[in-house]
Protein backbone atom coordinates (compact mmCIF):
# COMPACT_ATOMS: atom_id res chain seq x y z
CA UNK A 1 0.00 0.00 0.00
CA UNK A 2 2.77 2.70 0.30
CA UNK A 3 4.53 1.79 -2.41
CA UNK A 4 3.08 4.77 -4.26
CA UNK A 5 3.27 7.11 -0.92
CA UNK A 6 5.41 9.91 -0.42
CA UNK A 7 3.93 10.83 2.55
CA UNK A 8 2.59 9.45 5.18
CA UNK A 9 0.78 11.14 8.77
CA UNK A 10 0.41 8.35 11.76
CA UNK A 11 -1.86 8.86 13.93
CA UNK A 12 -1.61 7.76 17.67
CA UNK A 13 -4.96 6.21 18.98
CA UNK A 14 -3.99 7.16 22.27
CA UNK A 15 -3.69 11.01 21.57
CA UNK A 16 -6.05 13.17 21.63
CA UNK A 17 -7.14 15.14 18.31
CA UNK A 18 -9.84 18.05 17.78
CA UNK A 19 -12.58 17.43 15.08
CA UNK A 20 -10.95 20.56 13.18
CA UNK A 21 -7.61 19.16 13.01
CA UNK A 22 -8.07 15.47 11.98
CA UNK A 23 -10.06 17.24 9.01
CA UNK A 24 -7.13 19.43 8.22
CA UNK A 25 -5.03 16.21 8.30
CA UNK A 26 -6.92 13.92 6.56
CA UNK A 27 -8.25 16.12 3.61
CA UNK A 28 -4.52 17.58 3.03
CA UNK A 29 -2.24 16.16 0.01
CA UNK A 30 -0.95 13.34 2.28
CA UNK A 31 -0.72 10.22 0.33
CA UNK A 32 -2.18 7.92 3.32
CA UNK A 33 -2.67 7.53 7.18
CA UNK A 34 -1.77 4.93 9.74
CA UNK A 35 -3.17 4.44 12.46
CA UNK A 36 -0.68 2.64 15.69
CA UNK A 37 1.54 3.63 18.63
CA UNK A 38 3.25 2.24 21.34
CA UNK A 39 1.30 2.21 24.57
CA UNK A 40 -1.96 2.08 25.19
CA UNK A 41 -3.50 1.23 22.38
CA UNK A 42 -7.18 -0.65 23.28
CA UNK A 43 -10.02 -1.81 20.46
CA UNK A 44 -11.89 1.19 21.79
CA UNK A 45 -9.45 4.23 20.80
CA UNK A 46 -8.49 2.60 17.40
CA UNK A 47 -12.42 1.93 16.20
CA UNK A 48 -12.47 5.28 17.85
CA UNK A 49 -10.29 7.11 15.92
CA UNK A 50 -11.11 4.78 12.66
CA UNK A 51 -14.49 6.18 12.63
CA UNK A 52 -13.30 9.71 12.70
CA UNK A 53 -10.46 9.20 9.69
CA UNK A 54 -13.51 6.89 7.79
CA UNK A 55 -15.39 10.68 6.82
CA UNK A 56 -12.31 11.84 4.85
CA UNK A 57 -12.05 9.84 1.75
CA UNK A 58 -7.98 9.28 2.23
CA UNK A 59 -6.71 5.96 2.63
CA UNK A 60 -6.41 4.46 6.14
CA UNK A 61 -4.12 1.56 7.48
CA UNK A 62 -3.55 -0.09 10.92
CA UNK A 63 0.05 -0.80 12.74
CA UNK A 64 -0.98 -3.46 14.57
CA UNK A 65 1.13 -3.24 17.71
CA UNK A 66 -1.79 -5.16 20.34
CA UNK A 67 -3.46 -8.08 19.27
CA UNK A 68 -6.27 -6.57 21.54
CA UNK A 69 -6.71 -3.93 18.85
CA UNK A 70 -7.08 -5.79 15.75
CA UNK A 71 -10.11 -4.02 13.74
CA UNK A 72 -11.66 -5.07 10.60
CA UNK A 73 -12.39 -2.27 7.77
CA UNK A 74 -8.95 -0.44 7.59
CA UNK A 75 -7.85 -0.39 3.90
CA UNK A 76 -4.39 -2.43 4.67
CA UNK A 77 -2.89 -3.65 7.69
CA UNK A 78 0.95 -3.71 9.06
CA UNK A 79 2.46 -6.04 11.27
CA UNK A 80 5.85 -4.65 12.61
CA UNK A 81 8.71 -7.07 12.82
CA UNK A 82 11.70 -5.20 14.49
CA UNK A 83 14.77 -6.53 12.74
CA UNK A 84 16.87 -4.96 15.72
CA UNK A 85 15.30 -6.79 18.60
CA UNK A 86 17.02 -8.72 20.90
CA UNK A 87 14.35 -10.55 21.79
CA UNK A 88 12.48 -13.18 19.07
CA UNK A 89 9.17 -12.21 20.64
CA UNK A 90 9.33 -8.74 19.12
CA UNK A 91 11.20 -10.03 15.72
CA UNK A 92 7.98 -12.50 15.01
CA UNK A 93 6.92 -14.44 18.49
CA UNK A 94 4.18 -12.50 19.14
CA UNK A 95 3.18 -12.04 14.85
CA UNK A 96 3.14 -15.70 15.18
CA UNK A 97 0.61 -15.79 18.25
CA UNK A 98 -1.78 -13.21 16.81
CA UNK A 99 -1.25 -15.10 13.18
CA UNK A 100 -2.36 -18.65 15.35
CA UNK A 101 -5.18 -16.20 16.94
CA UNK A 102 -6.76 -14.20 13.92
CA UNK A 103 -4.63 -15.96 10.93
CA UNK A 104 -8.18 -17.32 9.72
CA UNK A 105 -9.60 -13.86 9.38
CA UNK A 106 -6.98 -12.48 7.06
CA UNK A 107 -6.84 -11.83 4.02
CA UNK A 108 -2.99 -11.57 3.28
CA UNK A 109 -3.50 -9.37 0.22
CA UNK A 110 -4.23 -6.52 2.76
CA UNK A 111 -1.83 -7.40 4.72
CA UNK A 112 2.19 -6.35 4.63
CA UNK A 113 4.66 -7.09 6.97
CA UNK A 114 6.50 -3.77 8.41
CA UNK A 115 10.55 -4.51 9.10
CA UNK A 116 11.85 -2.00 11.34
CA UNK A 117 15.30 -0.89 12.36
CA UNK A 118 14.71 1.16 15.30
CA UNK A 119 17.50 3.40 15.57
CA UNK A 120 17.47 5.99 19.04
CA UNK A 121 17.61 3.81 21.79
CA UNK A 122 16.00 6.79 23.97
CA UNK A 123 12.64 5.87 21.97
CA UNK A 124 9.72 4.30 23.50
CA UNK A 125 9.61 1.72 20.99
CA UNK A 126 13.07 0.86 21.20
CA UNK A 127 12.32 -0.11 24.87
CA UNK A 128 9.27 -1.84 24.71
CA UNK A 129 10.73 -4.27 21.03
CA UNK A 130 14.21 -4.52 23.51
CA UNK A 131 16.12 -3.25 20.74
CA UNK A 132 19.62 -3.46 20.30
CA UNK A 133 21.41 -0.75 19.42
CA UNK A 134 22.77 0.41 15.57
CA UNK A 135 25.80 1.47 15.57
CA UNK A 136 26.35 3.51 12.04
CA UNK A 137 28.85 1.22 11.01
CA UNK A 138 26.13 -1.55 10.84
CA UNK A 139 23.40 0.27 8.79
CA UNK A 140 24.87 -0.74 6.11
CA UNK A 141 24.73 -4.96 7.10
CA UNK A 142 21.12 -4.61 8.30
CA UNK A 143 20.03 -2.65 4.85
CA UNK A 144 22.18 -5.60 2.81
CA UNK A 145 20.81 -8.51 4.33
CA UNK A 146 17.45 -6.69 4.67
CA UNK A 147 17.38 -5.87 1.40
CA UNK A 148 19.03 -8.46 -0.67
CA UNK A 149 19.11 -11.49 1.62
CA UNK A 150 15.81 -11.58 2.99
CA UNK A 151 14.61 -8.93 0.19
CA UNK A 152 11.56 -7.61 2.39
CA UNK A 153 9.66 -5.15 0.40
CA UNK A 154 9.99 -2.84 3.20
CA UNK A 155 12.39 -1.24 5.35
CA UNK A 156 11.35 1.36 7.99
CA UNK A 157 14.18 3.35 9.43
CA UNK A 158 12.79 4.47 12.73
CA UNK A 159 13.73 7.71 14.53
CA UNK A 160 10.62 7.92 16.67
CA UNK A 161 10.59 11.32 18.34
CA UNK A 162 13.90 12.80 17.38
CA UNK A 163 15.13 13.56 13.71
CA UNK A 164 17.48 11.05 12.18
CA UNK A 165 21.21 11.62 10.92
CA UNK A 166 21.30 12.15 7.19
CA UNK A 167 24.60 10.57 6.80
CA UNK A 168 23.06 7.31 8.66
CA UNK A 169 19.90 7.54 5.84
CA UNK A 170 22.76 8.33 3.45
CA UNK A 171 24.06 4.58 3.55
CA UNK A 172 20.74 3.22 3.61
CA UNK A 173 19.38 5.18 0.70
CA UNK A 174 22.66 3.68 -0.86
CA UNK A 175 22.65 0.12 0.36
CA UNK A 176 18.82 -0.40 -0.43
CA UNK A 177 18.21 -1.34 -4.14
CA UNK A 178 15.28 -3.80 -3.65
CA UNK A 179 13.39 -2.93 -0.73
CA UNK A 180 11.07 0.41 -0.28
CA UNK A 181 12.42 2.46 2.31
CA UNK A 182 10.31 4.61 4.90
CA UNK A 183 11.92 6.93 7.16
CA UNK A 184 9.75 7.93 10.26
CA UNK A 185 11.09 10.49 13.11
CA UNK A 186 11.25 13.84 14.29
CA UNK A 187 10.25 15.64 10.79
CA UNK A 188 8.86 19.34 11.67
CA UNK A 189 9.25 21.16 8.65
CA UNK A 190 9.28 21.10 4.97
CA UNK A 191 12.85 21.38 4.91
CA UNK A 192 13.50 18.46 7.23
CA UNK A 193 10.82 16.65 4.99
CA UNK A 194 12.75 17.41 1.98
CA UNK A 195 15.82 16.38 2.95
CA UNK A 196 14.75 13.04 4.28
CA UNK A 197 12.52 12.37 1.15
CA UNK A 198 15.98 12.29 -0.49
CA UNK A 199 17.55 9.08 1.06
CA UNK A 200 13.37 7.45 1.08
CA UNK A 201 11.16 7.18 -0.66
CA UNK A 202 8.35 7.19 2.25
CA UNK A 203 8.21 10.13 4.95
CA UNK A 204 6.35 9.45 7.85
CA UNK A 205 5.18 12.38 10.17
CA UNK A 206 4.01 12.06 13.20
CA UNK A 207 4.17 13.77 16.58
CA UNK A 208 4.20 17.18 15.07
CA UNK A 209 0.50 16.77 14.47
CA UNK A 210 -0.17 16.66 18.08
CA UNK A 211 2.04 19.65 18.36
CA UNK A 212 0.66 22.06 15.49
CA UNK A 213 -1.26 20.66 12.81
CA UNK A 214 -0.35 23.72 10.97
CA UNK A 215 3.34 23.03 11.23
CA UNK A 216 2.78 19.08 10.21
CA UNK A 217 0.59 20.12 6.98
CA UNK A 218 3.95 22.03 5.71
CA UNK A 219 5.88 18.93 5.86
CA UNK A 220 3.79 17.53 2.78
CA UNK A 221 6.37 17.70 0.01
CA UNK A 222 5.03 16.90 -3.66
CA UNK B 1 20.00 -21.49 -7.57
CA UNK B 2 17.87 -23.82 -6.48
CA UNK B 3 14.53 -22.87 -8.29
CA UNK B 4 15.27 -25.24 -10.74
CA UNK B 5 16.26 -27.81 -8.78
CA UNK B 6 14.21 -31.04 -8.17
CA UNK B 7 17.08 -33.07 -5.91
CA UNK B 8 20.32 -31.98 -4.62
CA UNK B 9 22.79 -33.97 -2.77
CA UNK B 10 24.15 -32.05 0.69
CA UNK B 11 27.54 -33.46 1.51
CA UNK B 12 28.77 -32.97 5.08
CA UNK B 13 32.51 -31.84 4.99
CA UNK B 14 33.05 -33.23 8.60
CA UNK B 15 32.62 -36.75 7.28
CA UNK B 16 34.74 -39.31 5.00
CA UNK B 17 33.61 -39.99 1.38
CA UNK B 18 35.41 -42.38 -0.85
CA UNK B 19 36.25 -40.91 -4.26
CA UNK B 20 34.51 -44.04 -5.95
CA UNK B 21 31.18 -42.92 -3.97
CA UNK B 22 32.02 -39.11 -4.41
CA UNK B 23 32.24 -39.96 -8.28
CA UNK B 24 28.82 -41.45 -8.12
CA UNK B 25 27.03 -38.72 -6.30
CA UNK B 26 28.54 -35.84 -8.33
CA UNK B 27 28.32 -37.81 -11.92
CA UNK B 28 24.69 -38.54 -11.13
CA UNK B 29 21.28 -36.85 -12.25
CA UNK B 30 21.29 -34.80 -9.22
CA UNK B 31 20.60 -30.84 -10.25
CA UNK B 32 22.89 -29.67 -7.41
CA UNK B 33 25.60 -30.71 -4.47
CA UNK B 34 25.40 -28.65 -1.31
CA UNK B 35 28.43 -28.36 1.34
CA UNK B 36 27.13 -27.88 4.36
CA UNK B 37 26.96 -29.04 8.08
CA UNK B 38 26.10 -28.39 11.40
CA UNK B 39 29.63 -29.81 13.60
CA UNK B 40 33.35 -29.20 13.00
CA UNK B 41 33.03 -27.38 9.66
CA UNK B 42 36.65 -25.76 8.90
CA UNK B 43 38.16 -24.34 6.18
CA UNK B 44 40.68 -27.21 5.50
CA UNK B 45 38.08 -29.73 5.31
CA UNK B 46 35.51 -26.98 3.41
CA UNK B 47 38.21 -26.46 0.79
CA UNK B 48 39.07 -30.16 0.46
CA UNK B 49 35.81 -31.12 -0.16
CA UNK B 50 35.05 -28.40 -2.67
CA UNK B 51 37.97 -29.05 -4.36
CA UNK B 52 37.35 -32.91 -4.79
CA UNK B 53 33.67 -31.88 -6.37
CA UNK B 54 35.24 -29.58 -8.61
CA UNK B 55 36.65 -32.12 -10.59
CA UNK B 56 32.72 -32.93 -11.99
CA UNK B 57 30.81 -30.62 -13.92
CA UNK B 58 28.29 -30.38 -11.32
CA UNK B 59 26.79 -27.07 -9.91
CA UNK B 60 27.99 -26.84 -6.10
CA UNK B 61 26.89 -24.24 -3.64
CA UNK B 62 28.35 -23.58 0.28
CA UNK B 63 25.66 -23.75 3.22
CA UNK B 64 27.49 -20.88 5.33
CA UNK B 65 27.66 -22.51 9.37
CA UNK B 66 30.97 -21.10 9.86
CA UNK B 67 32.57 -17.55 9.63
CA UNK B 68 35.89 -19.43 9.88
CA UNK B 69 34.68 -21.99 7.07
CA UNK B 70 33.88 -19.36 4.25
CA UNK B 71 35.60 -20.41 1.25
CA UNK B 72 35.38 -18.48 -2.63
CA UNK B 73 34.63 -20.58 -5.58
CA UNK B 74 31.51 -21.91 -5.02
CA UNK B 75 28.81 -21.40 -7.60
CA UNK B 76 26.25 -20.09 -4.66
CA UNK B 77 26.42 -19.26 -1.35
CA UNK B 78 23.68 -19.81 1.69
CA UNK B 79 22.97 -18.45 4.49
CA UNK B 80 20.59 -20.19 6.87
CA UNK B 81 17.79 -17.82 9.20
CA UNK B 82 16.45 -20.13 11.38
CA UNK B 83 12.37 -18.88 12.13
CA UNK B 84 11.96 -21.37 14.90
CA UNK B 85 14.94 -20.56 17.08
CA UNK B 86 14.45 -18.99 20.84
CA UNK B 87 17.67 -16.68 19.96
CA UNK B 88 17.84 -13.84 17.60
CA UNK B 89 21.69 -15.32 16.82
CA UNK B 90 20.34 -17.90 15.03
CA UNK B 91 17.71 -15.91 13.32
CA UNK B 92 20.19 -12.95 11.68
CA UNK B 93 23.34 -12.22 14.99
CA UNK B 94 25.68 -14.09 13.54
CA UNK B 95 24.64 -13.50 10.12
CA UNK B 96 25.01 -9.66 10.76
CA UNK B 97 28.55 -10.51 12.16
CA UNK B 98 29.27 -12.18 9.10
CA UNK B 99 28.74 -9.81 7.21
CA UNK B 100 30.45 -7.07 8.92
CA UNK B 101 33.69 -9.24 8.34
CA UNK B 102 33.15 -10.36 4.82
CA UNK B 103 30.05 -8.42 3.63
CA UNK B 104 32.31 -6.33 1.37
CA UNK B 105 33.91 -9.70 -0.36
CA UNK B 106 30.50 -10.41 -1.04
CA UNK B 107 28.60 -10.35 -4.53
CA UNK B 108 25.12 -10.47 -3.29
CA UNK B 109 24.16 -11.94 -6.65
CA UNK B 110 25.38 -15.53 -5.71
CA UNK B 111 24.33 -15.29 -1.95
CA UNK B 112 20.95 -16.29 -0.83
CA UNK B 113 19.11 -17.01 2.41
CA UNK B 114 17.77 -20.04 3.53
CA UNK B 115 15.20 -20.01 5.43
CA UNK B 116 14.36 -22.79 7.84
CA UNK B 117 12.44 -24.60 9.93
CA UNK B 118 13.98 -27.25 11.53
CA UNK B 119 10.71 -29.51 12.90
CA UNK B 120 12.66 -32.39 14.43
CA UNK B 121 13.71 -31.15 18.26
CA UNK B 122 16.02 -34.27 18.48
CA UNK B 123 19.00 -33.16 16.42
CA UNK B 124 21.90 -31.51 16.19
CA UNK B 125 20.56 -28.50 14.52
CA UNK B 126 18.07 -28.00 16.36
CA UNK B 127 19.73 -28.21 19.32
CA UNK B 128 22.70 -25.82 18.33
CA UNK B 129 20.17 -23.36 16.85
CA UNK B 130 18.39 -23.09 20.20
CA UNK B 131 15.16 -24.33 18.31
CA UNK B 132 11.44 -23.92 19.44
CA UNK B 133 9.24 -26.87 18.78
CA UNK B 134 6.82 -26.11 16.55
CA UNK B 135 3.66 -28.06 17.02
CA UNK B 136 1.93 -29.41 14.02
CA UNK B 137 -1.26 -26.43 14.58
CA UNK B 138 1.49 -23.83 14.38
CA UNK B 139 2.99 -25.10 10.96
CA UNK B 140 0.18 -22.65 9.07
CA UNK B 141 1.04 -19.97 10.55
CA UNK B 142 5.37 -20.21 9.83
CA UNK B 143 4.48 -21.14 6.61
CA UNK B 144 2.08 -18.12 5.80
CA UNK B 145 4.23 -15.84 7.35
CA UNK B 146 7.35 -16.39 5.98
CA UNK B 147 5.57 -16.90 2.28
CA UNK B 148 3.41 -13.78 2.93
CA UNK B 149 4.97 -11.27 5.15
CA UNK B 150 8.33 -12.07 4.46
CA UNK B 151 7.77 -13.33 1.30
CA UNK B 152 10.77 -15.09 1.69
CA UNK B 153 12.31 -16.59 -1.78
CA UNK B 154 12.59 -20.13 0.04
CA UNK B 155 11.17 -22.20 2.86
CA UNK B 156 13.04 -25.04 4.32
CA UNK B 157 11.71 -27.82 6.12
CA UNK B 158 14.42 -29.48 7.93
CA UNK B 159 13.67 -33.21 9.58
CA UNK B 160 17.52 -33.63 9.71
CA UNK B 161 18.04 -36.78 10.50
CA UNK B 162 14.39 -38.51 10.93
CA UNK B 163 11.90 -38.38 7.53
CA UNK B 164 9.14 -36.48 8.06
CA UNK B 165 5.57 -36.23 8.80
CA UNK B 166 3.26 -36.24 5.46
CA UNK B 167 0.71 -34.62 7.08
CA UNK B 168 2.77 -31.81 8.28
CA UNK B 169 4.36 -31.64 5.01
CA UNK B 170 1.15 -31.61 3.02
CA UNK B 171 0.12 -28.32 5.27
CA UNK B 172 3.45 -26.96 3.93
CA UNK B 173 2.38 -27.33 0.52
CA UNK B 174 -1.18 -25.82 0.83
CA UNK B 175 -0.35 -22.92 2.67
CA UNK B 176 3.05 -21.80 0.39
CA UNK B 177 2.00 -20.07 -2.53
CA UNK B 178 4.96 -17.64 -3.28
CA UNK B 179 8.05 -19.27 -1.57
CA UNK B 180 9.93 -22.19 -2.91
CA UNK B 181 9.97 -25.31 -0.69
CA UNK B 182 12.29 -27.11 0.14
CA UNK B 183 12.35 -30.48 2.07
CA UNK B 184 15.17 -32.26 4.16
CA UNK B 185 15.35 -35.48 6.40
CA UNK B 186 16.03 -39.41 6.20
CA UNK B 187 15.05 -39.74 2.78
CA UNK B 188 16.48 -42.98 1.98
CA UNK B 189 14.59 -44.83 -0.93
CA UNK B 190 13.11 -43.77 -3.98
CA UNK B 191 9.19 -44.08 -2.40
CA UNK B 192 10.17 -41.56 0.09
CA UNK B 193 11.71 -39.60 -2.55
CA UNK B 194 8.45 -39.30 -4.42
CA UNK B 195 6.41 -39.02 -1.38
CA UNK B 196 8.05 -35.93 -0.27
CA UNK B 197 8.63 -34.62 -3.64
CA UNK B 198 4.78 -34.53 -3.74
CA UNK B 199 4.77 -31.72 -0.71
CA UNK B 200 7.85 -29.69 -2.03
CA UNK B 201 9.80 -27.81 -4.58
CA UNK B 202 13.13 -29.73 -4.35
CA UNK B 203 14.21 -32.42 -1.66
CA UNK B 204 17.59 -32.66 -0.04
CA UNK B 205 19.11 -36.02 0.68
CA UNK B 206 22.27 -35.96 2.87
CA UNK B 207 22.95 -39.14 5.37
CA UNK B 208 21.92 -41.50 3.21
CA UNK B 209 24.98 -41.18 0.47
CA UNK B 210 27.14 -42.20 3.81
CA UNK B 211 25.22 -45.10 4.45
CA UNK B 212 24.91 -46.57 0.76
CA UNK B 213 26.03 -44.18 -2.03
CA UNK B 214 24.08 -47.20 -3.91
CA UNK B 215 20.74 -46.09 -2.34
CA UNK B 216 21.36 -42.67 -2.06
CA UNK B 217 21.46 -43.17 -6.34
CA UNK B 218 17.69 -44.33 -6.10
CA UNK B 219 16.34 -41.01 -4.41
CA UNK B 220 16.98 -38.93 -7.47
CA UNK B 221 13.59 -38.82 -9.39
CA UNK B 222 12.66 -36.95 -12.37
Amino acid sequence: MLKDCKHVFKLDPAKEISDADLAAICESETDAIIIGGTDNITEDNVLNLMARVRRFSVSVALEITSTEAVVPGFDHYFIPAVFNTTDMKWQHGLMLEALAEYGHLLDYDEVSLLPYIIMNPECKAFRKAEGKVVAPEMVPHYINMMDKLYQTPYIYIEYSGTYGSPEVMQMVRENASHSHVIYGGGITSKEEAREMAQYSDTIVVGNIIYDSSKKALRTIIK
